[in-house]
């Protein structure tokens, strides 16, 4: 038996787990963890879908259409992981509707450059806690989550188009400062929701046998990492965070 | 001079482009042609990130997304190859975005249903329609143009889903035939209207001193194809033409 199999089964793509996944917590907790990534990445195609409504010229339309199909192939690799997992993608996206649903309505732009800031900030706010939850995961799921995550050119396009504005508009940089405050603010509470409502998730933060953890103090430097972040990309939209 | 040029302009792409493009009224032509088209696949990205919402599960809404992304890489071809013609994509985009926003306004669907028999009836009619007009056309522009109005799978998508709302409920075939034929009216409507008024397209339909045109007797028949087509898609469907 040194030939490889000549007849691979419909799910060989399963072979392609790795063995961290024969751990049931595990396995639940990533495909709560991937399954918030897709939904999130599906929840941003809608919404930068909507805000390309509002661009003042057609070529800033066809730049917000673009960041919206990126981040429908970023959602695309992740449902075929979720399937590769032997999880049903939407059923693993489904938990994570309602508050992703809720952060969006609670953060609606009035205007075009509302859309843009909180494209810049949100997504970037949300790369950062994946990425740093990524860490304690499989190299295989921490590369799909990286890859999900980069971005494609947008955040200079954001960059250009917010300082532009406020170069013409100085008085825009004070309620656009404000309002990147109320992101920050509302995505870190819809995030504690989520943490307090998924045992997974919170269980893979805090560890298990053969698993390192977070434990509180170790939360405490997350959370002031992912401000100091937050900080440097207001600054980069000329913003006081 | 037998070695090819060590440094390109940084024009270059220029040298690929056919020599009938030496003929301005050709060029002109073309850019008319390609901007209708590349306007008319930034608006189906629109329209079916729009239609998305109405999405009855999170499966359809992915679907639905996928065929916007899909439009919006065929449109991002499309303004590479404006740009290489040394034309601004959103200057030839521009004169087609108050027809198609009309049509679009005209044909707003009411529900998710109607949406999908919106995306496949227009789209294919739209496809029909400069597949006749690209065999006037370089082998270069007629390969973009056919290779931009593919259809990315979404057709079986439409097919399934709107054969299966009628089979659950019949009476709304009736309601879903009378929404085609309307689609179909406001399509050749908005057609004819652009023809008139895009000089350097319709002189591109009746050819030139060098190049096959199409006689009113021609253009009879070009409708009675797109007509054709339109009841097999209809057909297609389950809906009566």
């Amino acid at each position: 038996m040194t030939e490889p199999p000549q007849n691979l089964p419909p799910d060989a793509a399963r072979s392609e787990v790795p063995v961290a996944f024969e751990d049931p917590s595990y396995l639940a907790a990533v495909v709560d963890l991937l399954g918030a990534i897709a939904y999130g990445e599906m929840s941003a195609f809608e919404r930068l879908a909507e805000d390309a409504k509002m661009s003042p010229t057609l070529a800033d339309k066809a730049e917000l259409a673009r960041m919206a199909s990126t981040e429908f192939s970023h959602f695309d690799g992740l449902r075929v992981r979720l399937a590769e997992l032997g999880a049903d993608p939407f059923e693993a996206m489904d938990p994570f509707q309602k508050p992703f649903d809720a952060f969006h309505a609670r953060t609606a732009p009035s205007d075009w450059l509302e859309g843009l800031v909180k494209a810049y900030v949100g997504d970037g706010l949300a790369a950062d806690f994946y990425r740093e939850i990524a860490a304690f995961l499989d190299t295989g799921t921490r590369d799909l989550i990286i890859e999900s995550l980069a971005d494609a050119g947008q955040s200079r396009f954001v960059v250009d188009r917010v300082r532009g504005a406020i170069a013409e508009d100085p008085r825009l940089g004070g309620r656009l400062a404000l309002w990147g405050r109320r992101l920050m603010g509302e995505a870190l509470s819809q995030a504690q929701r989520v943490a307090a409502e998924r045992d997974a998730l919170s269980a893979l933060l805090s560890g298990g046998v053969d698993r390192p953890g977070m434990d509180l103090a170790a939360i405490g430097l997350l959370v002031t990492r992912l401000t100091e972040n937050h900080s440097k990309r207001m600054e980069a939209l000329g913003l006081s965070a």
